[in-house]
């Protein structure tokens, strides 16, 4: 197959658009803002969700489900969150359809419901309003539930899987007993998050917390992790919020503690969604097409015979079959294309678009000297392997994929973060060499705000390790504590 | 814990009710006819979930997933699936909210959708809107996709699990290039449906095709499960539909077959749904609370410490925690509870309820003499075991309790199966025995809509499995070609 994607020099934004498009992960549909996402897309979401939602058992949680629809009143109970969510939503008013005069189908105008139901953006509020039943007493606490579901924010402008009115998520929503504890949880799943999102996706993030201009609507503290695309500008990857009691007080959860005094719950809420699809693509891919991190590749290895003969085809085929079977026992996921409706050199574009890890080449003089040609798609490099030691080269070198993209994402991205001590010296990074800047900031919403009208660079996070520092604010020249990271985001 | 369960004899359909929400796998949430699935529930449906999926895989299809809403239009487009499913169901009409100046939220008049979105009801037509462009040629096909998603239907009377707003399911739809694939195909996946219900649901099913009175509408044939509950009512337990060409030609969907001739696509649909919960409840559990198959327990065997003094409750807790470590090598899920908030008895009661398939309780008496007293739940019989047997006789046992439920609900439904030669010995069947009714039908829509408002008796199911016979109509006394059963039905 021919690939013909625009290159990321060209138009990085273009490039992606294409990538996604082309290597089957997603598209858009006849429902605008809404995107399907396709089977190989999937399969890569349902990796990341059997990692994460092991990650959220190990840690204590369980999963439930709650409904789509919340009440619009629920809304209006959390003073801050309704400003943040019940805007923009897909709002039902009816609950039925009838046939026209004319045989089309309209809107029932007898079936308008009492109360309008809003799509969840977020379940915080029908959650909450459950949780005021679950909840009695400090022995029904801590309380740690997830939920695997689809929620919908009316976006205006969409872009695939970095942006679409409807996408799919996990929200983790807990109750605890005390403050620490909920601060505690909030902070153990952005260390989940990372972890994830480091040892499994292969990228990068700096932890931290967001400045008050960008916590999540309700939140007393969001903590996040941040990455870095290769364009030079950051993404938010997952989030996790202390709620502190604002849901309980909104939704009236109540808790005898063990002096049987009644104390309000405190609440955590975290979540990462479809949106890492993109991250993944923009850490890792090339020119070329997907790379896929071998722990998240739906084929890790693909095997394509070269052949003119049948006779050749069945002896290739022999041993495809062979070496499939060993690295089938190691788990080890692989694909033996033996189509003969398509030539080697258009399943070699195909599986370089696709990112697969590994491609095995067979052909007549393989088969006679005992050796495959193996092709690495992170790095297009290839090597001749023998037939003794190529189970265990496989194996091997998927775990070296692993670990190389993760580096080559960490050095990336660590060139990439760059102090600044003036604005001048800001504007010029952000406008050549883009990435994070850290630069001193005054701790005022105002400077953060004025910074981003004029730059169009947000606050991404105050990391968690960064060194506490006298300094000047770099916009204002008052005083600082730290340096903060700015960067322009998705 | 107190368990205060209606007895079955009583009030089947309250029973039903109570132990739903007791046994805490569900409630009624804030939203009209929408439930929270509890997280004891939820890990229940994830068991089916992930043996289905499992299933799905090995048979060759791939999930996807398709957008929440559906335009107006869509359901329009295919004349007999319109009247199905565009009635009854969430209209989204507009895409924000604003604050009004009491400081309510109302909906924003000025942001009314141009067309109208239905909340999916079933997903063929925005999937066969997207199947347009996946399929070119032959080459394309089969395209076999399965969709785990919630869907919509604006019931007026719900009821947990069996008849709710929105439900989750998993839908599959395939495209296949000739009649025969597809029917192939779906009943393909009626066989997938029956080998899950029956080896590891333990509940057996009557295998079969609909009336066109009960097809789904848009099929040419409908395939089902069909199983009976306790109270002699059946409940559709699956559904496996062929759609003949009827939504490729309502959105031309063609492929150029092998001599480049430009065809109709053929069409399968199937899908179970968390009504499964429902069947499950109601076929296995008594008024002790819910029995469940060890293949779907979230917890398998339970271990309980009967103690007086700490040194008792130490010794006890080694002995426990050793056998929670050899029960886990065979991947057998074994809880212990050590709380000490609660008393055995009460304990007993709880798991009797959620229906732990064994129960085993250690005191000290039993450590003396290196012995084990384990409960079965399903028969709530006691043996006494020796510390040398114990983990062979557990794995024994769940092996049993899963075939023994089987068989105990296939000798009721066997017995609950009765043939009748006259409309009066149809009605008392009914009105007594209940349980599938096995009669000669003419054959016609009225017949059947008129024993239907008669007797509120449906046709189940035509089974695979009968035998052609000449007999004369239970109703019309008009010529039959064999028999079909007709029940009352959830």
């Amino acid at each position: 197959m021919s690939k013909n994607l625009t290159k990321r020099s060209e138009d990085y934004s273009k490039w992606y658009n294409e990538l996604v498009v082309k290597a089957d992960l997603a598209e858009n549909s006849g429902v605008r803002g809404c995107m399907v996402i396709k089977p190989y897309g999937y399969a890569i979401w349902e990796k990341m969700q059997a990692e994460l939602d092991k990650k959220f058992k190990e840690t204590g949680h369980e999963n439930a489900y709650f409904p789509l629809f919340i009440p619009k009143s629920y809304f209006s109970k959390e003073a801050s969150h309704v400003d943040g969510f019940a805007k923009e939503c897909a709002v039902v008013t009816h609950y039925r359809l009838r046939t026209a005069e004319d045989g089309s189908i309209e809107v029932d105008p007898d079936a308008k419901l009492e109360e309008e139901l809003i799509v969840r953006p977020t379940s915080e509020t029908i959650i909450w309003d459950t949780y005021r039943k679950w909840i009695q007493s400090y022995r029904d606490l801590p309380l740690l539930i997830n939920q695997w579901a689809n929620v919908v924010r009316w976006e205006m402008r969409t872009r695939l899987f970095l942006r679409t009115a409807e996408f799919l998520w996990q929200e983790g929503h807990t109750a605890h007993a005390t403050q620490k504890e909920a601060i505690a949880e909030a902070e153990q799943m952005m260390n989940v998050y990372a972890d994830f999102a480091q040892n499994f996706m292969a990228i990068p993030v700096v932890k931290g917390v967001k400045t008050a201009n960008e916590r999540f609507a309700g939140a007393l503290e969001t903590y996040c992790i941040e990455a870095l695309m290769q364009d030079g500008k950051a993404l938010q990857a997952g989030t996790s919020h202390f709620l502190g009691q604002n849901f309980a007080k909104a939704f009236d959860v109540k808790f005898a503690n063990q002096e049987g005094k009644q104390e309000y719950v405190w609440a955590t809420s975290w979540g990462v969604s479809t949106r890492l699809m993109g991250a993944l693509v923009m850490t890792h891919s090339d020119d070329n097409g997907l790379v896929l991190p071998p722990n998240l590749a739906p084929i890790q290895v693909v095997i394509v015979p070269i052949y003119k003969t049948d006779e050749q085809f069945d002896a290739i085929s022999e041993t495809a079959k062979q070496l499939m079977a060993d690295l089938r026992k190691l788990n080890i996921t692989v694909k033996y294309d033996n189509r003969e409706t398509h030539k080697p050199g258009w399943k070699f574009n195909e599986y370089e678009l696709k990112g697969v890890p590994l491609r095995v080449a067979i052909g007549p003089n393989d088969l006679a000297n005992g050796t495959f040609e193996v092709a690495r798609r992170d790095t297009l490099t290839k090597e001749i392997v023998t037939n003794t030691d190529i189970v265990q080269y496989l194996q091997g070198k998927l775990e070296q994929i692993q670990s190389d993209m993760y580096n080559k994402a960490l050095d990336y991205r660590d060139s990439h973060i760059t102090e600044v001590n003036t604005f001048e010296e800001f504007k010029e990074v952000l406008d050549t060499k883009a990435g994070f800047v850290s630069a001193h900031w005054d701790g005022t919403p105002e400077t953060e705000e004025k910074i981003k009208e004029l730059t169009k660079a947000t606050i991404r996070c105050i990391a968690l390790d960064r060194v506490e520092e006298a300094g000047t604010c770099v916009f204002t020249g008052n005083q600082s504590v730290g340096r903060v990271l700015f960067a322009r985001a998705y």
